[in-house]
C-alpha cells in the first residue's frame, strides 16, 4: 500500500517540487487566487493551454477522423426535465455530514477513509514498523493531523483494512453506521460528524427572465448526445453502429475536491458514445487490428473485491476468457490504450503500485477512465441507467425493433493531461555543485512548443536571422518561441526544459557570418550544428515523429559549445 | 430601411430554404428539442462541429501564433465578487417589462422597436406604397400579428423614425416615457406592458456543498484573463506589451434569444486582451505591414447618432484622421479584417444596406465584433469601466508606476459562423426542370470536409480503391468521406454541395482497370480525370490554398462523363 511514486528516470518523485515547477511555469494555477480561490477551479496557463490543445488534436484525429465519428457540440445549460429522465437529478449525487461543532462539510466516505488510515498509520508506529507517507495525488493537502501511536487489536486493523478496501461500495446509512461503530470524529474538533445526507453534485441555476425554468449545467456530455440520436442516425443515412463524440466542458459541485486536477468542479471531457445493435456478438470489423494490443486489466471480481491485482494480457486473450465482454468493446479498450501511448502517458507506469491504487479508484467512481456498457452486465462495473429508459432511442430496421446498445469511453482530459505532466518529468543531475535541473520530456506531438529560438545576446545583428529562422518554421507548420532575454544560454535553457520544449537553436555570431546554427536536443542536451535548411529539415522529421534525435545526430556534425556559461551582453 | 439579403450569386436570399437546409444537414439544431426546446440554446452537428473547430483552428494560427499571444483557458465559474467588482453585478442587464395580462415577459426595446415599426408599415401601406419585408436574420420569428393600414400624421412618422435611429441608447425611464407616450400595446392582449425594470443577464449558481458562495456563468471570458493579469507578466519576463487570449463559452440569459445563431444564451467567444502602456501614442510596430486594409468603418458620432453611413478608408488613412485612434488599435482592426477575409466572410457584404442595419445594431450593443478600450474615449463607442478600477493592474517600470491600457477583440464565434455560411450559400440553376439545388461555397480552409469520395455504386471491387485513396488523403492531412449509399451518383454531389464539400473524387470501373480517377469541383461542377497521385496532389494543393480550381483544369485533362444520371447497382 506505501510506496513511492518515480519520475520518468526512476528517480524519488518529489511532488511539491513538481507542483511549484507546474505553478512557476503556469501550466496550471488556482483560478480568482487574488480573490482567496475557490476550490476545485484552476485555470490553465500558456503551456497548460498548449498541452491541452496539444492532446484534443490529437484525440480528434486518433477518435474522430479514424473512425468516422460524428462530432456534436451540445449545451452546456440542461433543463431539469432532462436531467430528471437520465436519473441524475436523483441519483447523481455523493454523501455528505456536517461536523455539528464547527459547521465543517465532510465527504462521509472520504471522511470514514482518512480516519480508519490514519488509526491504522498511528498502529504501525506503535508496531515500531517503518510508516511511509503514500504519494497519492488524488488526496487532498491534509490537514495538520497528529497521528497518535497507539497498538491495535490485530482483528480491528483486519477489519479496517476490509472496510477501507471496499470504501467506494457504501451507501450513506452504511457509512454513518461505520461513523457510529468505530466513534470516528472529526480531528479538528473531536466530534462525531452528523450522520450522512445525498448532497446532489449538479450546479443548479434559472434558464430564462421570468426564472421559471429550472436547468443544471451539465455533469458529462452524454445526455446531449443521446437525445440527438435521431437526427445523428438520420445524418447517417439511418446506418448503425455509427459514434457520436463530443468534446467539452462538464460540472460537477464536488463536496471536498482534490488538490491539483484530478478532482475539479469543472473539467473538460471528450466523450465518445458508440452506439450499436446487441444482436450478432458485437463483433467489430477492425478488432484484429488491436487484438495483439498488450494491456493491464482489473478484472470485474477483482475491483468489486476492491482489490488491485492486475492481470496483463492481449486484448484478443482477454475477449476470448471473457474478461472483457465482447470485440466491440474490447476494440475501444485498446484504442484508448494506443491513444495514451501516442500522446506520451507511460503506459508500465499503470501497472506500478501507487498507480494501481489511484486506477482502483477511478475505474470504480464516475470519473477520468469511464467505460460504460449498457445493456452488458460482464466486463464492467458500472451499468449506465439513464440509457435504457428513453423511449426515442428506438429503431425499426425491417420489422425487427431493438435498442441500441452503448460503448462510452470518457475521458476526463485534466486528469490525462496531469498523468502525462507526471510520466514526462525528471530532474537532471546536478554535478558540477549546480542544482538538481527539473525537465520535462514531453513527446514533441504535445509539446506545447517545439522550438526554442535563442540569439546568444540582444545584438542587433542577430534580429534578421531570428525573424528568418522563425518564419521558415511557421510555414512549415511548426510552433516556436523566441527567448531574447538578457540571462544566460544556459538558463533560457533550463527554463526552457521546464517548459517541455524539445528542440533549442541558437544564433550565434558564426551565424551571421554563414548561416548555420546549432540545434539542440532537451533531453540529452547534446547539439549539431548545420544550415538553415538542415536544421529547418531536421525540425520538421524530429516534430512529424519520422525521426528521432539519435537520426539527426547520425546525420549532422556534432557540435561542442559549452552551455551554461556562455557570457552575454 | 427595406431591402432583401442577396445569396453569394446576388440571387434573392431564400432564408427558410437556408435554414431548412442548415436544419436537415444538422448544421446546428434546436438543443433539447425532444423536450420541447429551450430558446437560445442550439446543438452543432457534425458540419457544424468541423466548420466550428477549422475556424477557431484559423483564429488560434492568425491571432495566437502569428502574434505570440499568451493563451489562458479560465473557468466559466465565477464567484460572486469578482463580477461585483468588475461592474457585472450592478450594471450587465437588460430592460424588461413584463404584460399584466398574459405574464408576457418583453425585453424593453425590442418591444417598443416592434410595435413602432409594426405602424410604420401600416402607414405605408395606407398611403399605398410598396412594403417590403427587411429580412433581417437577428429577429426573431415574427408573432402573427396583423399590420393595420393606418396612416400615420407626417410628424408622428417622422418622431417613430427617429426613435428607431436612437432605440440603443434609452434607459428603462425613457423606454417606460416611450412606451405611455406612444400609447404601445402588446398586441397578443391589447394591453401596455408594466414599467421597464432591470433584468441582469447573468445565469447564478451556487459553488460548494454548503451553497454559500453564490457564484455566475461568466458573461466573457476577459475576467479571467484580468485576474491573471500578474502571472502573465512574469510569464512573459516582465515584457510590454503583450496579450492574452481565450477561447470558450460564454453565458447571458438573453430576455429574448432571437432566431439562429445571432442571439442565444451560450455561446463561444474568442477574446483577446491587448494590455498596453498608454504612453508613447500606442505605435504599433507591425502597423506598417497592415496600413493599405481597405475597411468599411462606421465613425463614432455616425454611430451615436444611429446612423448607418459607411465611410471606405485604409486603415492608414483612418488612423491618420484619427477615425481610429491610434495603431494599435488601427492594427488590430485590420488585423481582424484580415482573419474574417481569410475564412470566407464577404466583405463587400458589410457595406450592402441589410448588413449595415445589423452591423449597426452589433456594434452599439455587447456583442460579436467588440472592440473595447480603456482610458481611450476616442474612436470607441464604449469605455470598458472594470478596467481601471482593479488595484493589481499597476507596474512599476524603473519608477514610472502606470495602469495598462487594454485593446480587446472579442469575437462570437456562432455569428461569425453564421455570417460565414449565409455568405457561402447560393443555389444552383433549375435547368432540365430539376429543382434549383442549393450550394454552400466554403473555402476549402474552412470547409467541414475537404473531399467526398464517391464509388460509383456498392460494387465490391471498388471497397480497396476507397480504402486505398481515403488513406492516401489522411497521410497527408486532407480530412475526406466515403458515400458508398445507393443513392446516384448525381444525388450524393448534390447532398454533398450542401455540406459545402469542396472536391470529390469518383471512382469507377475505369478505376478498376487504370487506378485512374475523375476530380470533381463543387462550385463548377466541371471534373477532370488522372491517376492517383496526381489526383492526390491536385486536391493537397487546393487544400493548402497554393492553386485553384482553375490552375487543375488547366493541368490535368477534363472527364465529360454525366453527373447526375448515371445508373447504378
Amino acid at each position: 500500500m506505501s510506496s513511492t511514486a518515480t519520475t520518468l528516470k526512476g528517480q524519488p518523485l518529489d511532488r511539491p517540487v513538481l507542483d511549484a515547477l507546474l505553478r512557476r511555469r503556469m501550466f496550471f494555477t488556482p483560478s480568482f487566487e487574488i480573490y482567496g480561490g475557490v476550490g476545485g477551479l484552476f485555470d490553465y496557463g500558456p503551456p497548460g493551454c498548449a498541452l491541452q490543445a496539444n492532446i484534443i488534436d490529437v484525440w480528434r484525429k486518433h477518435f474522430i477522423l479514424e473512425e468516422d465519428m460524428l462530432e456534436v457540440d451540445c449545451t452546456v445549460l440542461t433543463p431539469h426535465d432532462v436531467l430528471k429522465t437520465s436519473g441524475h437529478v436523483d441519483k447523481f449525487a455523493d454523501w455528505m455530514c456536517k461536523d455539528p461543532k464547527n459547521g465543517d462539510i465532510l465527504r462521509a466516505d472520504h471522511f470514514v477513509e482518512d480516519v480508519l488510515e490514519a488509526r491504522l498509520k498511528g498502529d504501525k508506529e506503535a508496531r515500531g514498523q517503518k510508516v511511509e507517507e503514500v504519494d497519492d495525488p488524488t488526496k487532498k493537502k491534509k490537514r495538520k493531523q497528529k497521528t497518535e501511536a497507539i497498538k491495535l487489536e490485530d482483528a480491528v486493523v483486519q477489519e479496517y483494512e476490509e472496510v477501507l478496501a471496499k470504501i467506494d461500495n457504501y451507501n450513506g446509512e452504511e457509512l454513518g453506521e461505520l461513523i457510529k461503530k468505530f466513534d470516528l470524529r472529526n480531528p479538528l474538533t473531536g466530534v462525531q460528524p452528523s450522520p450522512p445526507v445525498s448532497f446532489n453534485l449538479m450546479f443548479q441555476t434559472a434558464i430564462g427572465p421570468s426564472s421559471n425554468l429550472p436547468g443544471y449545467l451539465r455533469p458529462e456530455t452524454a445526455q446531449g448526445q443521446f437525445l440527438n440520436f435521431a437526427k445523428l442516425l438520420e445524418f447517417n443515412q439511418q446506418q448503425m453502429p455509427f459514434a457520436s463524440a463530443s468534446i467539452g466542458k462538464s460540472y460537477r459541485n464536488e463536496i471536498s475536491p482534490r488538490a491539483g486536477l484530478l478532482r475539479v468542479r469543472e473539467f473538460l471531457m471528450a466523450e465518445i458514445e458508440h452506439f450499436v445493435d446487441p444482436e450478432g456478438g458485437k463483433k467489430h470489423p477492425k478488432f484484429s487490428e488491436v487484438e495483439n494490443v498488450e494491456l493491464a486489466l482489473l478484472a470485474r471480481d477483482v475491483q468489486l473485491a476492491g482489490k488491485t491485482d492486475i492481470k496483463h494480457a492481449t486484448i484478443g486473450e482477454a475477449v476470448r476468457t471473457g474478461m472483457v465482454d465482447n470485440e466491440t468493446l474490447g476494440y475501444f479498450i485498446a484504442r484508448i490504450a494506443l491513444f495514451l501511448k501516442k500522446i506520451g502517458v507511460d503506459m508500465s507506469k499503470a501497472t506500478s503500485q501507487e498507480q494501481r491504487e489511484a486506477l482502483a479508484k477511478e475505474l470504480s467512481e464516475k470519473g477520468s477512465l469511464e467505460l460504460e456498457v449498457a445493456g452488458v452486465a460482464d466486463g464492467k462495473v458500472e451499468i449506465s441507467k439513464d440509457l435504457v429508459t428513453i423511449e426515442f432511442r428506438k429503431k425499426v430496421e425491417n420489422t425487427r425493433e431493438y435498442t441500441p446498445n452503448v460503448i462510452e469511453p470518457s475521458f476526463g482530459i485534466g486528469r490525462i493531461l496531469y498523468s502525462l505532466i507526471e510520466h514526462s518529468y525528471w530532474t537532471r543531475g546536478s554535478d558540477g555543485g549546480d542544482e538538481a535541473r527539473s525537465v520535462l520530456s514531453f513527446p514533441p506531438t504535445v509539446a506545447p512548443t517545439k522550438v526554442l529560438i535563442v540569439p546568444l545576446s540582444a545584438n542587433k545583428a542577430f534580429k534578421p536571422f531570428i525573424q528568418k529562422i522563425s518564419q521558415k518554421l511557421r510555414k512549415v507548420g511548426v510552433s516556436s518561441r523566441i527567448d531574447d532575454s538578457s540571462a544566460t544560454i544556459g538558463k533560457r535553457y533550463s527554463r526552457n526544459d521546464e517548459l517541455g520544449t524539445p528542440l533549442g537553436i541558437t544564433i550565434d555570431f558564426q551565424s551571421v557570418q554563414d548561416s548555420t546554427y546549432t540545434l539542440r536536443d532537451r533531453d540529452s542536451t547534446k547539439q549539431v550544428r548545420a544550415d538553415e535548411d538542415a536544421i529547418v529539415a531536421a525540425v520538421l522529421s524530429i516534430v512529424e515523429g519520422s525521426k528521432e534525435w539519435k537520426d539527426i545526430e547520425a546525420e549532422l556534425p556534432a557540435f561542442e559549445g559549452q552551455e551554461v556559461d556562455v557570457a552575454v551582453r
